[in-house]
């Protein structure tokens, strides 16, 4: 198995990030606009992605556990086919004025060319997180810097 | 072991690219403005970082493979201890008008918080790339955006 890791630290309370990765609001000022579903435990989010204003597909993302100020984490239950059964956490502590989050995209199959993309794609979404709790705005899809140049994201 | 994986893809020939991975100009004008040393082959570039006027380390690479338009190869011979011997690679491939970058920095011996924190650091330098190759203009450190808040980057 293979894991996507970041860490990035934000100038926020635990409370603020943690209110950003639990609730469908948090998830559509960071990750993308379009966050649907059900937050709580047991619940499945669904992060819909898209380009020029056309769907291009999204991640269903069911929750496993939250712990308030500490840790977010979700399974992958629909979306593309290597990310189906992978899981993905935010770990959270406080580190004087900041909040430093230690995230983790773990159970990849093979480390292949989409698991690269999406490693970067994170780095820039968890930033975006860090622009929305430091200055109350994110860059969540359709509005996040793309990376690929050969694709729509 | 453990890898650190991206992919970027930017608007610039293979060799825009590669110039600018294996040039000691090139390093200075993404990574960081002080980069010095010899990026022949089995020579050394030295890369050092700066936060507030002062040096907080670096790293030192062997340059272990050059293949023009398409690969570049580095070993890591000096810096942090959970970064000697690790190798960084590039690999470029042509899609369209892009050049994409895939790139690895493979062999860490685990997956431990600093292993979280450079991956995203090398996301944040990987963009620093594609700015100085599609507009002429990178952020290389001292200019770098910075990631942690309880640490100089």
């Amino acid at each position: 198995m293979f894991d996507i890791l970041h860490r990035v630290g934000m100038k926020a309370s635990v409370d603020q990030v943690y209110k950003a990765l639990s609730t469908r609001e948090g998830g559509a000022a960071w990750w993308t606009t379009n966050t649907t579903g059900d937050g709580k435990v047991g619940g499945v989010l669904k992060f819909m992605f898209s380009a020029d204003g056309v769907e291009i597909g999204g991640f269903d993302m069911k929750v496993l556990e939250l712990q308030p100020g500490k840790r977010v984490l979700w399974q992958v239950v629909d979306g593309p086919a290597e990310w189906i059964g992978t899981k993905v956490s935010f770990d959270l502590k406080q580190s004087g004025e900041h909040t430093i989050v230690l995230f983790k995209h773990q159970g990849w199959k093979e480390p292949v060319e989409f698991m690269h993309h999406c490693s970067t794609k994170w780095a820039i979404y968890l930033m975006s997180l860090k622009s929305l709790v430091e200055s109350g705005k994110g860059m969540p899809n359709p509005n996040d810097p793309h990376i690929s140049g050969d694709g729509p994201d």
